[in-house]
């Protein structure tokens, strides 16, 4: 048989695999020492409580058996942290796996999926994937969203709304988001990855809106984007669709056990919160003194645009000084720099590299 | 807004979800003194490099990093072992995350899987979920396959193959497996969960059939099942296409690190492929001395028919006195009891009630 091409390998996937691009991530030097401003990983190490809880779960025969395929433990603790029900909770690998369930469990091929736009990026992957549209509603320039993210639209089975936002890292309140929710044909995923670090959260919609799925993740205000986990808060009804969907043991033993002892330890979280906003400031002001416009972000990042001046050279100059932050361009808005918080000195050193630019 | 019922739930996911019964994995008692001889873990603990490497990956910040999406280093060392190249290999958040991305990737709504049956109940799931049809191809008594396998039919596009089969316990020997491939129609994966229990494998093939694909697990013989780690090996062109559907860092930092520890220490590997057989080939020769009917195991489980006694009854007597294993029921197939090999302890007080029943 002859050696298999790349044409050979299109014509066996889906059309909609073959055509799709692929979801690719910001970039992860694995050697050299980078200050990394790209990907909004939290500058500081997590809680000691993780360390020691792996090092638990890791002992003797316990990963020799399957986890708890619903990572009861976790919901448990995370339930009376956040005042909801543990059957209102679904954990995944990831808050992305659990973006991917949502899409799979509620758009089929041909059916449609809103998103605001610009956003993570993603979701577009998502619904390509799927094989389903991904429509696309243009936030306003000062990042609110009009009417047409609610208006009515045939085959639509689902919405996204990353709140706070990324690029921007601003915030819909969530007054507006149950508006929204209420007038929406069809159920909505606020996606709140960035939540810990904002003023206000989605959480209490989900008892008000039954039509509304809040996921939330570990990776950046938990510093624990190398674990992989994530939950989703919704009613017991959607979340036991959603487990049908899911795979059955999608959280390991040790992310479930680090979890659990990252989300019990709320004083770390706090001192932690008060570190990044005090840096988010710093680097907002900085960048807004330097003549760019800053939003005021509700993240663990900063999106800079410039009237003027172009921003691609500015993200090159700074990665030749070993200094990674992203430069992102979206077709029919514009482009950005979207800088991580890092930590003082990280920050520091950003600035001082961009003065001279 | 009214409270969510079950109906309103199940009308707003896709319909192939809303009927969908979800796969039910195998009991994992979270509490309380069981034999567990049920779900086909290992009975012995991961090398002891797993905990090591795990604790070294926990360490300072290296948990608030995003990990490598590809798991390279994982890769590199399992190319070595396996004696293929790293862009041969995908990685996934155990092998139930492969075979999840292999159905998104080939197999659209109202296509076709096929399944040789009776075998792993996930992969009925699988097609379930997207909206696809699953044909079931049923094994001949000795466990042999038909060539309906093989024939060609309207709208076929992936065919998986368990070898060695659960619940079985048997193999089809990697020259049958190549002329399956060859005649099939489409792309075969040949699912190899407990291929590191048997005698031959079908990882050559992955070279001489360019539509071969090959999965692993660690769960099983590396004694990983609470880990999460799998991998699929295939031409790097069809690679490349399911990269596209993973999740960007379907693999967890630590997983990644134990799965490379665990595959570096073949010598653990091949102790414990000797205690496993030497026990396999004890729990066997008991169950037929015993008047069951036992299949040859490549595997680390035995698969046990009666001609005359009922199994269910034999199952729950077990069960009650804290001896757990699988009683399975296939329609149209019949019915068998599997037993996990567990350790010689936990075999002996396994056949030292099953005797008195």
């Amino acid at each position: 048989m002859p050696p298999a091409s790349a044409a050979t390998a299109a014509s066996l996937v889906r059309p909609a695999i073959a055509t799709l691009a692929g979801y690719v991530p910001g970039e992860q030097p694995q050697a050299g020492k980078w200050i990394k401003l790209n990907t909004n990983e939290n500058p500081y190490p997590p809680s000691p409580a993780v360390a020691r809880a792996i090092a638990a779960a890791a002992e003797g025969r316990s990963l020799a058996k399957y986890p708890d395929p619903l990572a009861t433990v976790f919901r448990v603790r995370a339930a009376e942290v956040l005042g909801v029900d543990p059957d209102w909770i679904i954990c995944g690998n990831g808050s992305d796996d659990l973006l991917t369930i949502l899409v799979r469990s509620f758009v089929g091929e041909g059916e449609r999926l809103r998103i605001a736009y610009p956003s993570y990026i993603l979701y577009r992957t998502l619904a390509g994937i799927q094989g389903a549209d991904c429509e696309e509603v243009m936030y306003e320039r000062d990042w609110s969203l009009p009417e047409a993210f609610v208006s009515p639209r045939d085959r639509l089975r689902l919405a996204f709304l990353a709140n706070p936002n990324s690029p921007s890292g601003t915030l819909i309140a969530p007054e507006q988001v149950a508006e929204f929710a209420d007038r929406l044909p069809c159920p909505l995923v606020v996606d709140e990855a960035y939540g810990d670090f904002a003023e206000a959260d989605c959480l209490e919609l989900v008892r008000r809106c039954e039509r509304v799925i809040v996921s939330r993740s570990l990776s950046k205000s938990y510093a624990l984007a190398g674990l992989r986990f994530g939950f989703a808060v919704a009613r017991p009804e959607i979340i036991a669709e959603l487990r049908k969907v899911k795979d059955s043991y999608n959280c390991d033993t040790l992310a479930i056990a680090a979890a659990t002892a990252a989300i019990d330890d709320q004083a770390w979280l706090a001192d932690n919160q008060r570190a990044i906003r005090a840096t988010r400031r710093r680097l907002t002001d900085a960048m807004r003194a330097l003549g760019f416009d800053a939003t005021e972000s509700q993240t663990n990042f900063v999106w800079c645009t410039h009237a003027e001046r172009p921003l691609r050279p500015i993200f090159e100059a700074l990665k030749a000084r070993g200094i990674l932050i992203r430069f992102m361009e979206y077709p029919g808005w514009g482009d950005g720099l979207r800088i991580t918080v890092g930590t003082d000195a990280e920050i520091d050193a950003f600035l001082a590299v961009i003065k001279t630019l």
